[in-house]
């Protein structure tokens, strides 16, 4: 447990920021100390610079979902297991980065990056990507950690693990979907929308919900609410993400609009485009997507063609769709009415951003 | 729970063996039939071909543990916890292959390897890395599953929680040691003693019988015994399969014997002969080991210099050492005699072994 108070403004998305960082920083502060190899203190302190970032979106969703089915004490536990989340999210990040090969990530070099040291020798290459698998698998591991000193009750541990086991596994498996299309771009939209599905919607909004809400003890119709609300607005979410990655200012993404056109990511964006377009505009994307030295005069040719096929202008209905879908859902659920304004304002955020 | 009935003939190793993989082979079928996507079932099938071979030693250690510290009843959980731990090994095996570049494991090819297909061409190779990236922390994330549905006691989970946090943190962290040292030979006997003690020692034999004996409820003293006994055996086992990586037969081990040398594994073996060697032989192993394309008249080369310096006599005599003192140790625990004689039977199958 955290030593330092936690405060009880329990859904301003700020002060939820803040209570978990303070957790998550203390827990760090703690396994740096604890151990006696100077080696240990070197990985912690990566891991610490890797997190000071991130929109903790996942933590912010677990204490809203608590609150929702009517949790009211015992927000220090939450807390916890919502930092747990969050540890568990940098594992996911750090090993995406990996497989995508990607050189920053909010604005700051990979894991791999940092710890291969400038690019060109194999032998820092492998280390750097070994190493980077390690302290991905550190951060797994310590994201139970988190959990098990989380202090729940016997019932609530037996309602959070198996949808901490089911959410695992589907990021997973949505990574592996992910990975398979990659560099194989097709218009199969419906596919894209599975590997959305898995990777983001139930992982990022919809598990985080349920995990908070089971901390409530709450009931099958509560969950079935809380998957009518997330499962919309999560896609919606990776919509406006698979946007932001082509059209956003690294000022505000931290990421470069070339890295997912570079590495060829079949997004749905992608897939609406080759759908809609004629033969030689999807010559001309298959030519550009996924080419490793595409350069600005060539992402600006991809962006005249998914507004020339209407792609981009779809995607953005969808969003719309989605997130009035997520808004309706909200009406009909059971929950406490602060925490349905609270998740309002957290959809209209998480489809209207710009970072 | 597994449904099949676990035989309860606790210390006979073959049995305890066949006990864990039920438990396994019953939670992936239920992994598998659970799975709606049929990727996963793809998934599902490798890790269970990776699984099929192994000597069990964690799970045998966490049985052993447990009988040690006078348990009897509640030997399904101990099961399912034992099987856990050689899930968390499947993880380990699977990411130490990608951090290793592997070819091979058990004699057959390694995860990265299968789902790569044939060397060469850089999309599927970077595939092949990444998704075995992703079947480890599969295993991971079951492994932990298996955990959360072993049933234990309050009591068990606060006593077993920690220590299976603990494990987890030591070996990466002997990972991260040894992946530093790979590659950089030197004659620092000490350090690769560390390396062992996080990464093997602790790893494979103080923490599986930590935490058989902590589900038993063991205090203190049996604690500190097992500590006693564990980690001169567990480096002596280290040692010993240093040996078996230069000397051993490939029909045995499953795995060719130029691998480690071609690594650059800066084994104690190694470090030692650099140690005792004169100023040519040291320059003749550092040109050889770490040459990717090593060849058997090399590796033979190697092997005329340990012995010439003595250093394959003096790994034999550390592991005589370190077995007599695992055996002392027994001498003094507060054990069952049962699991005495067992204890003993293990540390010398594990030091006088050819695979």
């Amino acid at each position: 447990m955290s030593i330092r108070t936690i405060s009880p403004d329990v859904l301003n998305t700020n002060v939820v920021r803040k209570n978990v960082e303070t957790v998550i920083e203390d827990f760090l502060d703690e396994r740096r100390k604890h151990s006696g190899q100077p080696q240990m203190a070197r990985l912690v302190k990566l891991l610490k610079e890797f997190m000071a970032d991130g929109k903790r979106i996942r933590p912010v969703l677990t204490v809203m979902g608590w609150r929702a089915a009517g949790g009211e004490t015992g927000m220090e536990s939450v807390v916890r297991v919502a930092a747990s989340l969050e540890m568990f999210h940098t594992f996911a990040l750090i090993h995406d980065d990996i497989m995508d090969d990607s050189d920053t990530r909010r604005g700051r070099p990979t894991i791999h990056r940092l710890l291969a040291g400038k690019r060109g020798d194999e032998r820092t290459e492998r280390f750097g990507l070994g190493a980077a698998v390690l302290v991905g698998d550190l951060a797994f591991a310590w994201s139970d950690q988190l959990l098990h000193t989380a202090r729940l009750t016997s019932r609530q541990a037996a309602a959070v693990h198996p949808l901490i086991t089911e959410m695992r596994t589907e990021v997973m498996l949505g990574q592996y979907l992910d990975l398979r299309a990659t560099g194989e771009l097709t218009d199969d939209v419906e596919a894209t929308l599975t590997v959305n599905r898995y990777k983001t919607a139930k992982y990022t909004i919809e598990r985080p919900l349920h995990i908070g809400a089971a901390l409530a003890g709450a009931g099958p119709e509560a969950m079935a609410a809380c998957t009518a609300y997330a499962l919309p607005l999560g896609e919606a979410f990776q919509l406006r993400d698979d946007l932001l990655g082509v059209y956003g200012d690294v000022r505000d993404t931290g990421k470069s609009r070339l890295d997912d056109l570079r590495a060829g990511k079949n997004t749905t964006l992608v897939a609406l485009a080759l759908r809609a377009g004629d033969a030689a505009q999807s010559a001309r994307l298959r030519a550009l997507i996924g080419d490793p030295l595409l350069d600005e005069a060539g992402a600006e040719e991809v962006r005249a063609i998914f507004a020339a096929t209407g792609a981009r202008d779809t995607v953005e209905c969808m969003i719309d769709d989605r997130y009035r879908q997520a808004l309706r859902a909200l009406d009909a659920a059971p929950f406490t009415p602060e925490a349905i304004t609270a998740l309002q304002q957290l959809a209209a955020t998480a489809t209207r951003r710009n970072s």
